[in-house]
């Protein structure tokens, strides 16, 4: 048995510094590194980039919508072809980049709003599916586990992965229960590391309400941002390990 | 004899247009594409490309300070890693997008403040070159003609295209005329197209105060941004046509 | 009788030029000027404005979502203190400009995507509305006519304009017919003039259907960034002075 | 005897958190606040005006080159049409903003390298002067003890505050040891602070090289950003107060 560990990496602007890039990367299998619009400038890119290929993490692209002070958290709505050209520069802007480090992007995963729009708007969705299809339809798409997104983009030719979230409840019918709702965000990361053996195991977890819901986890998403996201990451790779379930990326 | 023409496009932003690209496109042979720091939103870099490639015009990454207000046009003191990370990031963005519309960047020319500021400063050069290298060392620099950056480029190995002015008059150090100068911009569309002609078959032109002064031209750079420059560059290419220059990118 | 005449101006950024202030301003009573989030730089905002001041044009802040890329035409969902602060901003930095050129911020439209969406989205709109009351509770809004927003920000006790289109086609509901739509927007200067002259007179307009619709137009929108646009505008001065309708600004 | 001290605040940006406003904002009794140039989101300024309001915290605008991702800490050349603008563009929106928060502007300090720039280089040091006379004369700026531009700006008919640095070595000009040098930054809390009162008390201090120096202190610059650095504010503090020296701001 076997899982891919990614996080969000490459976060920082300028003096403004965000996440722990130097120790996340030696716990994760994968890296969504920011291409510019919502984080990251191209020195910060460059030097995440760097010691992902050093420590041999596979690069994906975190393509976002071009808002910086929002931090590609607010929904935007762009035109179809507005959003396929933006898709396509920060690609092409992080691959560039990658191989300047000595490897090359292999997926793609949408932040943010981004992300949770195309988990359901197939408008929006369409759009990042044929922009990486123009781009390199190799590519890896890293979707939301049991969104509408899985399908539509595996129906167009992409190669799919299904992200779980190691410390997010789910919802009955598999989606995350929303972070403004009490006990959304789980903060134990004991229990935390249980349930994702547990998830990869038994294929699913117990909703917030108490019913096996089937998750199908290719991938696990680990926060690195604070003292305590790191812990929970690392308590997460160590109880991965101590079931004999091995940690390593989609990429391969 | 020949001869390359150039010309700045993909200037737009958004919702505001600069340049007649699809005029001045079928007049070039080299298009100096903008990236996205001084100016050129993705989209609309997209569609110059496209053009670009559909009328075999080479491609040029038109690299500028990050400096959007500013049309890049302001100097700014980068340090050698962060500007060698911009130029990375805007070579590698304008390179993926070329690949999408059927090509592939083959030279790189600063704009605007750092044309000028590299072309005498030695630091900001190396950097740049370094940027080159690091990236793809086949890739061609434009650079004033008769400016220490030519020694310096070819001497770290890069090819070296030497470029002059058709509209500009020149002190005789083979220097430009400041624009702040009476006399700097010629305007006259037939005197400028039997000038660019004469650089050619002479080797150089009469300098502002009369004196023969050599200039190597290997590009030529036109305006396209108002009727009478784009007036001008047909007249020049006109000129050369005449003459039997034949205009020619330095890709091929 | 009387009406205002309004127009969008200050919308350049850089050296990217939009729109003929100087050719606009002396048609109209009322600037709406951009404020740096969808356009206009500190230097050409601070000269519109002067403009202004000497034709003695009342100024308002044509506030909008942070998105220059987009020029403001992009729905966003901002945060309630996100849009406060964001409008609080522009109103702020407007203000400061227009006291340096003499005069002062009298009124604010809403540009854009934020114009249309508050019109109808009384969440958005309560966000404006709070924003406009904490700098200043006697500057008026400029609002769609018969929207939602006028009823609402009255209610909250702000001074509403209604805003009329000249060269808009109107559904039976007094809602603009969407641009998508063939007939959506009107071209013959003429034509348009008289519409607005009767529209004045009659307190309405045939709608798309051929249904008289009425419309309360207390300010009417003029377009001034093509040629024809400042014909049209021209036009229309000048039928409402042949008929005895003054132009006058909502702020004396 | 009575002393200022300031510290930079607001330099937060969107999500990405920079110093400690409200831990550093009970410690000084002048806050130089972003205005959104170099750092400074609308919403996160604000609510640091109402801290530094409710604390009765004199605020000046820190303004900027307009450089988010270099953090205004590098040297660009501006017209001098571009840098008043951009002057009076951060001054207003602070002010707007700091009425709405129950106070307003009172001094302006100039940031990074704008602030080091126009320490030296009358050219620009006159455009940030009319500016600041243009917006309103009677506030105060914020000047480098002993720098030209302390002279200039009182020429010019402005009140300057000489600001002098708590742990940072002088040269025996006067002028701070680069910080490229050994012993330019001073780390011990209890040596600064006994180093800043008996700067106030005998109008100087020791250079580097051991020699008396003259500066005058009307204000203190503080750091925040790091625990040291908060640490070591609150020292400074408490010698003061021990001494005798009282903490007011020059606003009142």
């Amino acid at each position: 048995m076997f899982v891919d560990l990614n996080s969000d990496l490459g976060e920082s602007f300028g003096s403004w510094k965000m996440g722990n890039d130097e120790q996340i990367l030696p716990v994760v299998s994968s890296a969504n590194i920011a291409c510019g619009f919502h984080a990251g400038d191209p020195l910060g890119i460059l030097q995440t980039l760097k010691q992902a290929v050093q420590l041999n993490v596979c690069i994906g692209a975190h393509v976002a919508y071009p808002d910086l002070v929002g931090f590609g958290r607010r929904n935007m709505d762009l035109s179809r072809d507005e959003l396929i050209a933006d898709v396509l520069y920060q690609i092409s802007a992080l691959d560039g980049l990658a191989k300047v480090a000595g490897s090359t992007v292999k997926y793609v995963k949408p932040h943010g709003a981004l992300y949770n729009t195309i988990a359901k708007d197939a408008v929006q969705a369409e759009a990042v599916i044929a922009a990486i299809k123009m781009y390199n339809p190799s590519l890896v798409l890293v979707a939301l586990a049991g969104s509408n997104l899985v399908k539509q983009a595996r129906q167009a030719g992409l190669t799919v992965v299904s992200e779980a979230f190691a410390d997010r409840a789910y919802n009955r019918d598999g989606s995350l229960v929303s972070r403004r709702l009490e006990g959304a965000v789980l903060h134990d990361a004991d229990f935390v590391a249980q349930r994702v053996v547990s998830m990869l195991k038994n294929g699913g977890v117990e909703s917030i309400d108490g019913i096996f819901t089937p998750i199908q986890a290719d991938t696990i998403c680990l926060h690195g941002d604070t003292a305590g996201a790191l812990e929970m990451s690392a308590a997460i790779k160590a109880e991965l390990l101590k079931n004999d379930i091995q940690i390593r990326s989609f990429c391969a």
